[in-house]
């Protein structure tokens, strides 16, 4: 048997945040469609619902800096299997143009001559907002959003300074590891201690939890149970809170 | 004829960018059940597809500034639909949560004991990114992307200054009628005339448009007859722009 000329087509389709109603209706056709889906380690198993039976399913990726798969090898897989002219759907959480490595498996992917195309999804910045009852942005409070990483192995750090005096809310992603470096640069930045501050655990998916404090207490979300994957939310707009303990601080746990 | 004594719910419903398959599919469930649509007048009348028969539906919102309907008495008639019982969808573009007033109108309905849920959407600054071929963050160039908006007339303009020093992927919002003062600002914030700079008209609908250049020819983009609605992206990600006439710049069309 000779193997195909021609390649395959990979999705490169962001799922969004975990819960499976929140792919987009193309996203949806898109997993049904493919025959061979790449998955990464974050996203929700119940995402399996939209895929055809007959799916070959692959669990790649990485967790919290801890490679199962390194990303070398899940680009070589990913080729493979375009090579061999099937369909791929990359998964991935959240969007895959919003910290999702996008833009280099699209680069590698065509320069072999594999068609790529992205399927933008709700990023977890996005559902942490509609978690804690406010928006992203709010007329009355702030001209926009930056959505930053903390993670630092790769680059150093974003200019804190910078961003504190932005005036736009911010919402930091894989930063519950680095909490008080994030909270001590923010306040060495000018940033007042009582500036509103949130932690969003599991956003838009099972078993999501919110706390709700401020920039001084930002450390005490650990205390509380928060952990990785969360995304810290920081700004004036969280004085729309709507948990039961937003005046203070607490942790609300959603259904 | 009692009126019910249990009002309704109101869904703030982002619907994406434009095209109809790129809304979530809890937003189409939520679009097929409601019994009254109040429908902001960038959304896509495509979008009507997933409405069920006999929903009652009205156009209102506003377009560049020039209001249709106030928003006071699209808050009004949000409620009017509510206190009678109805369930209704609030369609916005985008995500209700990033600059689309969505704060606002959950507070005055929650103030009137209305149960108001918000449904995320994907923003047109990620469409405009996917239409590009290019992530809103890269490793190799930026540590996150701020979506600001230039629109003035309620609260003064962003820090350019600031928000240029962050060293994040810029994605401005309903800045086409201020491109050169933008260009400028950033200009005189110390940024490179040679930063690469986009705009993508009617992102992620029909009629999409890309242009891309630099910060010191941005002014062309309207030459060449981008206008809004409009997304405007600067930042280094742009390198990777997967259009025809990217090295330069060019306006393409697509299908």
């Amino acid at each position: 048997m000779h193997p195909p000329l021609k390649p395959g087509k990979v999705w490169l389709v962001g799922v969004g945040p975990g819960s499976p109603d929140l792919v987009t209706v193309r996203a949806a056709r898109v997993l049904a469609r493919a025959q061979v889906w790449l998955v990464d380690d974050l996203v929700s198993p119940q995402m399996a619902c939209h895929a055809s039976p007959g799916t070959h399913v692959e669990w790649v990726g990485k967790r919290g800096g801890r490679c199962s798969v390194s990303q070398d090898r899940i680009q070589q897989l990913t080729l493979m299997h375009a090579l061999a002219g099937k369909e791929v759907a990359r998964v991935k959480g959240g969007d895959p143009l919003l910290f999702g490595r996008g833009a280099e498996e699209s680069a590698f992917l065509r320069a072999h001559g594999v068609p790529v195309e992205v399927v933008n999804g709700i990023s977890s910045g996005q559902a942490a907002a509609q978690a804690l009852g406010v928006a992203l942005t709010h007329r009355a409070h702030c001209h926009g959003v930056s959505f930053v990483t903390a993670h630092t192995s790769d680059h150093g750090s974003p200019d804190w300074s910078a961003l504190a005096r932005s005036g736009t809310t911010l919402v930091i992603y894989m930063g519950m590891s680095r909490l008080a470096a994030i909270r001590d640069a923010l306040l060495a930045a000018g940033m007042l201690p009582g500036t509103l501050a949130a932690v969003v655990m599991h956003a838009g998916s099972d078993g999501q939890q919110c706390w709700t404090g401020t920039l001084a207490t930002l450390g005490e979300a650990l205390d509380a149970g928060l952990a990785s994957p969360a995304v810290i939310m920081v700004g004036a707009v969280l004085s729309d809170a709507q948990l039961p303990a937003a005046a203070g601080k607490g942790v609300v746990a959603f259904a």
